[in-house]
């Protein structure tokens, strides 16, 4: 049995979501139906209005309402150092620990091989640019601990040879049980070890 | 730190969805974000019109663009066999064997002490009417095989001693191993066996 149309249409849109099957979709539809219709409307449109009130910094990339968005346009921050970061997510998170007072530069898009995505699909020029205009001393790589991470931070290690480059350190999590902890983090653990 | 207040509101509406929460919403918002503006402006022109576009059925409950749906107003099916079911998509689960010509009522909730849920929060005047205006003669039920499901089970053969009342049948899965079987499920098929 089909579901109406209507139903149907809205199911293959958050199919498409990430992570979302057909099941987990018809549940959300669903779930909308069984609300009031203010409800439904309201997110409806704060929806449509998605595209326009939010586009992406014209200097770091990341998601915002202001271009350019309250970090690039802090004169407080130290536009000397350069976090890089995957996407808006991850630039949120690192914002959150508070310890961070340069700038971000959300790159959208790691090297890899596998689903052929080399340099030139990377937003390379946009960040030479900003790395020349601002004078940037020091980069840090906050990109994720993956094969991908990796090969990223390298490329862009050969690329700009002039400044410091850095990395997130690798180590063990808070509130880790060495007996849990998997090799490689433990190797890396041993091998970035802190002076007391 | 906060995300603008576009993405905020929507990462909140997001996570009222069944089992989503902030983390998930927030990765639905991005999704978006990444998609192109047509394609989310469609998306919300979809939802504004999900609440007038599909209503309840008058007579069976389930959600319908039509009112009557195609099932009530099907000519072809038995009147005299009432299936109930929970919610639209068990109706759609059962439609699906093809194995029913009856027709279903809608009952959206199940008795539930717990939460409170009494027999006044069910549809039970409607289900009444349609029994008598349709003489119904078998009342299946198609509830699940919960605490909440058998208890309105029982409530409704109290509430019409007058029918048949039936129920889906107990036993094994298709395609299941006897090993893994927990022993309510193996206790049922040993009681409701089959003769062959």
């Amino acid at each position: 049995m089909k579901y109406p149309e209507y139903i149907q249409k809205l199911i293959e849109s958050f199919s498409k979501f990430p992570s979302v099957g057909p099941k987990t979709a018809e549940r959300y539809v669903f779930y909308l139906l069984n609300q009031e219709a203010g409800q439904v409307k309201e997110l409806a449109s704060s929806l449509s209005s998605l595209p326009d009130a939010i586009k992406r910094c014209s200097i770091c990339r990341t998601f915002s309402a202001s271009d350019p968005c309250p970090i690039c346009s802090d004169e407080k921050r130290s536009s000397e150092i350069l976090c890089i970061v995957e996407n808006s997510q991850d630039l949120a998170v690192i914002e959150n620990t508070k310890q961070f007072n340069g700038r971000y530069f959300v790159i959208s898009r790691l090297l890899n091989t596998l689903e052929n995505i080399g340099p030139d699909q990377l937003p390379l020029r946009e960040l030479k640019k900003i790395i020349e205009t601002e004078k940037v001393k020091e980069l840090i790589i906050g990109l994720n601990f993956t094969l991908e991470g990796e090969s990223t931070a390298l490329y862009l290690k050969k690329l700009f040879p002039g400044i410091k480059i850095s990395r997130l350190a690798r180590g063990l999590p808070a509130g880790s049980d060495l007996e849990y902890a998997d090799e490689l983090t433990l190797a890396n653990a041993l091998k970035y070890r802190n002076i007391l």
